[in-house]
């Protein structure tokens, strides 16, 4: 074989051009020709609300009460040990569980979380299933576990988890699900109902093949969720064989500061030899602990958030108008994401339209499903505020 | 093929026993038997020296100005602009090289550069090299990234590196070779003669085979040289084809808090092509960006170190003490470690017999090389202090 300089597939994913990025960088030429105010960038799922100010108290509070070497200094591999007991008691007062320090992980955030419990369970020949439409990373998390990506075709009415499409395309070469509620792309809050008719499903694939498959529950948006009676039930009651895999990065609005973990459910199969399988793993990927200071920060705030009710806000105000256009918005529980139908078929071209009137939007077909738009409102109200005329001729040229 | 719950690998990994964890675990029980202070714990590389008075300043002046939106929003995959500019400024400053930004890629620290290098140039059927006694990890980050660690055998006089084995031992597979200096686990600083020959030597294979062998330097500890007039060259300036795995870990003693770079030398063949790979690896892993707020504290701290006056002086009175109680010491220029020649052949029944002492020594084994303990000095000239006593009896059981 002929000499490789560098892996070819690493370079095809730093070469790969990313259309939210190549958005937002549309986003920051335009603003320098007609001025940042006149452009209404909602490309990017950035927190748009500032960490609650007890963040920054407990950082100074550290800094003034801790040595120095320990505040800095490495952690267990796994996590601290108070730190890893303080969230292990926010999991069970919140959500009734029965889990310990050492089911816990803690990790530089969700992606961290992600490609290292994918590489810990996934094994040559796997497949590893989720719902479309679906954060794109996961193609790139699963295939460098050395897995392959089985994307479930979306339900378009409800964007729910389309459990019948699920039933079709599951195989015994099935290692695991991930599933993303509330929902990037979408906002949407999948149902108990939804949730539970799939645990059931997945726990009788389980019994027909006779091994687990598991559930990995991507959560960074759990708690971004703003009708009052919206419940996200705690997937690791439903279902043995669950992974969650956390991130403080929405919650405290902290996606800088890499932090999260990652929770083997004491229930699971095997669940301390897969724990262990979690330590190697984040060995192997050279994970050596999550950043110490925000371990410590975290667990100082836990059932903190920054102020959602922005987002809120946010949510209505978009939802309400953009339905008064004419556009078909499915209704967002959580996250912080509108998913729109496209004007036309194509999302990309119509994109390219909402481009004329400064509007900045991401086509839908990088997330595994065509013809919608995801619309991030992160930003300030004011901007929203200042983009609907946008929305509404943007409507009307489409005669709507 | 049976189903398997996790992969083996990764199971084995996170099982695989550490004799320097061990025997920190054997510390603490032992410190709760007969109190601290009557232990001499020498098994961790961990600085004991706090961080810079300016680090927790940077921090505090971070908080009070800078919007928190940004000071904990994800920067760009690769870094912020500013602070990689500001790192670029500071290798040409002291180094004299013609680095950029776009050539720095910011890591949560060494072990994740050094993990996101290899997995950008390792194809399978390559081979990564480097020369005992090395860092164990080495093995596991070569070989998770789909390599084969080729171990050169020690020059067990000096603990140079031993060109006559690597001459011998290269191959056309070699795709990279790891240099660790100053050294872990030794302490010794490779000589301006051994390097350049060293480099020659590999550049002529470059041309023997035909294609570039990348010297990855894995530099944690550069700035932790105690010999005024000791050299540490700058391998870039020596030899193009050069990753430099750097961390600030030990320099600001932040161990905790991951954050160190990666930089793909400009004159590197295909170096715009290869630093791409390492985004994509960086992107594969699950390193969105590295810690942000760590990223801006290290441009603010560039040129700073701990008072690494402490180490000297913890090297000087170990290595003199030990060295006249009959000790073969390996004189160590650098890093904070002391390689000490074994009192009989068996380095881990050495060690054990230490252990009577309450001297707790790390064997060399681990580390690819037999006969031998390391001494980490990383700890209180106080406890090294109250240590020597156990030294000297240790020697006199041997009949020194």
């Amino acid at each position: 074989m002929a000499f490789q300089p560098y892996q070819a597939s690493m370079l095809a994913l730093g070469q790969a051009p990313s259309v939210i990025r190549e958005t937002f960088e549309y986003g920051n030429r335009r603003a320098a020709e007609i001025g940042r105010e006149n452009v209404f960038d909602f490309s990017l799922g950035n927190p748009s609300v500032p960490a609650p100010e007890s963040v920054h108290d407990t950082m100074r509070t550290l800094m003034d009460e801790t040595d120095s070497v320990l505040l800095h200094g490495y952690t267990s591999a796994v996590g601290a040990e108070p730190v890893r007991q303080a969230v292990a008691d926010d999991i069970n007062r919140r959500f009734g569980t029965g889990v310990s320090a050492q089911d816990l992980y803690m990790t530089c955030g969700a992606a961290a979380s992600l490609t290292v419990t994918l590489n810990a369970v996934v094994c040559p020949g796997d497949t590893v299933m989720t719902f479309a439409p679906f954060f794109p990373e996961y193609r790139v998390f699963v295939e460098s576990a050395g897995g392959k990506l089985t994307v479930i075709p979306a339900d378009l009415t409800h964007f729910q988890m389309n459990l019948k499409a699920f039933a079709e395309l599951v195989t015994p070469e099935a290692k695991a699900i991930i599933v993303n509620t509330p929902n990037n792309p979408t906002g949407v809050v999948f149902t108990e109902a939804n949730l539970k008719e799939f645990c059931k499903l997945l726990h009788e694939k389980e019994q027909e093949y006779g091994h687990p498959i598991y559930l990995i529950a991507d959560e960074p948006y759990r708690e971004l969720v703003y009708d009052d009676n919206t419940v996200v039930p705690y997937l690791p009651n439903l279902y043995d064989n669950t992974f969650v895999c956390y991130s403080f990065s929405k919650s405290l609005s902290l996606p800088g500061d890499r932090i999260g973990y990652i929770l083997v459910s004491p229930k699971m199969q095997d669940s301390r030899l897969v724990y262990a399988a979690v330590c190697g793993a984040g060995r192997a990927l050279g994970y050596v602990c999550a950043p110490s200071l925000a371990q410590r920060v975290i667990a100082a705030n836990l059932g903190k958030t920054s102020d959602l009710s922005i987002y809120r806000r946010n949510r209505d105000l978009l939802y309400k108008n953009l339905t008064d256009y004419g556009y078909r918005c499915i209704y967002p529980d959580g996250a912080f994401y509108l998913w729109v139908e496209a004007l036309e078929p194509d999302a990309n071209a119509f994109c390219k339209k909402a481009r004329d009137f400064e509007l900045l939007l991401v086509p839908s077909d990088s997330f595994g499903c065509k013809g919608f738009v995801r619309i991030a409102y992160c930003v300030t109200t004011e901007m929203i505020e200042r983009s609907l005329p946008a929305f509404k001729k943007l409507a009307e040229a489409y005669g709507r």
